[in-house]
């Protein structure tokens, strides 16, 4: 597959772009190896400068919205029409990577510095964008650039959610040089935004399973996160014989093979228990007690939810056969943002343009995209994961593969922006 | 079942031994209802000085061995023939019940007491006694006194086990007044006794589901304790698709339902999962390490070893196609003791003499009577448990119960002994 790639239609720099990669993997850099950089603060402050700077160079006029979100913009021949807007974010969990985020901007970036030196013009303005906060891993909120952007954030929510040392979104936005209440000036009117396309890294192995440089997003699942907690009877592990037990810890160990069957029936649907606790906790004592999580995912809400009727039900005949009460606690529900036809079609033509299969695939993590379904038509394209790791140092794509993913975006954003 | 008891039959003096219980249960009484008497304190000492004048109420001659173990006995026609021993523990565990150990001394007791106040002469002798520290609580040992009376514990082993002050029990002892160099001067010559029969509460619910007040142990488990550790690999819980994963947990669920399947298929083996720790332990990450134990235990070695390896192998199929990596640790591997055919049918007779049905049962937990198999044959009598609860201040058994059972003991300890 890859030998047959189009390398004629190979637009992008790929040296700039990853010197860039790296040059802003330096910000936050820790000694561990990874990358910290939290929103509101000096690093993603540091982050955005740099970011800014290459925007100048590739000649975009640079402005930041009332919610830190920066945009370079390139003009289009019809000034006024709705702008095809690029990009991703550049904070980081801690001790992060280089990719997750930095990619999607730099990217975008590069594929107006492209269309600058080339004097490509598009009947639409394109824009690209660092959105602030998408990780959420200083406030445990997150996407608060792209909900913003959207009209999705109001003022409250900006005093509601703080972070660990019981600062506030609105006292970092302050701290930063921003003002809180005017954050409903970021948002962009229905209309506006023409479409929204993001380049990411996977963060999964279905690419590279599938010996594939880049991927058509098909959409972003949507989660459910439920607690389980199962109440059985504690007992002694020697003195209790198997007919008399009411062992919470198996039939938790049944209701995981359940939820691994349901999730799997789909081929689309993810079932994961990440956390399990159980009480008491002797190695000769019955567990009475155990409680685990379940997230649940899928790109088609009603499969998902599907499947996730079919796993309580089944609990709940698993728990009443054993003597097991049984509650479940929905800790979080967000419903899947589908990828539009207008995008995923446009990506696909990319893929076909640069000599790459267009192969389909859904992000099982959560992006900005998702907040911006009702502004406008969103959708992504992936990049090969080393082994699917995301979100520590270990996180990594070939700059090959970083290259294919950036000209599949320049070739999409072209394509969206009515140009070429 | 219990209307056609032999009322006659009874002859042991229920309200004494009942009021005996409860004064031996207000030593070491703790604010939250429950009893903690660990070895060679000032409890156990008081718990013991409280039974030496039981034993001396019931005529008789009274002497603590080199091991701290309370020994009462009652001469028999025969004075030098080997004596019938009888007893439990009057040590507990932390908030422990009134009936686990103590049940067992005073019915003992109160078998001989009647015996003197009736004249019953035995050919036999017979000996009460009360061992120190079964439970281990302190030391982390257990059963001092009975390896000690059976010859089996080396002084090298009292320096090696400390509480958790760094005490070890050879100081313990000495600070009780007792001297450790001694310890094998307890031991008793194999032939000098001719069977021990303990009377224990069941900690189980096997005869409460009988509705039955007593019951035959057919032998003592002997229990394997196993560490199984999984390695799979850490992924995105939404990023990962479900026939890509090395979920470790997913593995573990699958093992765990077949321990459950391979103990029931037995009817007699137990297995038990009692402590599960997975890593890294986020809602939305798969796990890639699971650790978990295994309690397995039957009355039968090669049963329970059969069960053993039928789940070793099993896991490791499972390991294998989940592509996880498995480690299988041994913590601690006892033998079973099952209980002799002598004391066994001396039990089932006294079982029918006083009306009960002679129900054999297994017991899960350990007990002194372990210890002594090489030194004579060796039996039990369990008194049904309310809820099979032990080990905390809930522990029950009926005036009733304990009075059916010390009945059955008295008629066993006369068969033993040669009397009636």
């Amino acid at each position: 597959m890859r030998a047959t790639r189009q390398k004629e239609r190979y637009v992008i720099d790929t040296d700039r772009l990853w010197r860039r990669i790296s040059e802003l993997g330096e910000i936050g850099r820790q000694e561990g190896g990874g990358v910290t950089r939290l929103s509101f603060t000096e690093e993603e402050r540091a982050a955005k400068d740099l970011v800014a700077s290459y925007m100048k160079e590739a000649g975009l006029s640079i402005r930041e919205d009332a919610a830190g979100n920066l945009l370079g913009r390139r003009g289009g021949r019809s000034p006024d029409s709705p702008a095809v807007l690029v990009g991703s974010h550049v904070d980081s969990v801690y001790n992060g990577g280089n990719f997750d985020g930095p990619l999607g901007v730099l990217s975008g970036i590069e594929v107006l510095h492209v269309m600058e030196e080339q004097g490509i013009e598009t009947k639409h303005p394109i824009e690209v964008v660092a959105f602030t906060d998408e990780e959420g891993t200083r406030f445990s909120f997150g996407m608060i650039g792209s909900r913003a952007l959207a009209g999705r954030l109001p003022p409250e929510d900006l005093i509601k959610y703080e972070d660990g040392d019981d600062v506030s979104v609105a006292e970092a936005m302050r701290a930063y040089g921003l003002d809180p209440e005017r954050i409903g000036e970021a948002a962009r009117p229905v209309g506006s935004v023409k479409a929204y396309v993001e380049l990411h890294i996977e963060q999964g192995q279905v690419l590279e399973n599938e010996d594939l440089p880049a991927g058509v997003v098909t959409g972003i699942a949507g989660p459910v996160w439920l607690r389980l907690s199962l109440e059985g009877e504690t007992g002694h592990a020697g003195a209790t014989p198997m007919n008399l037990r009411r062992d919470s810890l198996a039939a938790a160990a049944e209701i995981m093979g359940l939820i691994e069957a349901e999730a799997s029936a789909t081929g689309t649907t993810v079932g994961t228990v990440g956390q399990l606790n159980l009480k008491p906790g002797g190695i000769n004592i019955i567990p009475g007690r155990v409680e685990f999580s379940l997230d649940l995912r899928d790109i088609d809400e009603g499969v998902r939810d599907r499947v996730e009727r079919r796993i309580t039900e089944g609990a709940g005949e698993i728990c009443r056969r054993r003597d097991v009460e049984m509650d479940i606690e929905t800790l979080q529900r967000l419903a899947p943002a589908p990828c539009s036809e207008l995008v995923k079609s446009a990506v696909e033509r990319a893929c076909e343009r640069v000599g790459i299969r267009a192969h389909a695939l859904p992000s099982g993590a959560g992006h900005d995209g998702m907040q911006l379904t009702e502004l406008c038509p969103m959708g992504m394209i992936f990049v090969c994961s080393k082994n699917g790791v995301s979100h520590s140092p270990d996180e990594w794509s070939t700059k090959e593969d970083c290259a294919a993913g950036s000209n599949v975006l320049y070739w999409t954003v072209l394509d969206l922006a009515g140009g070429g």
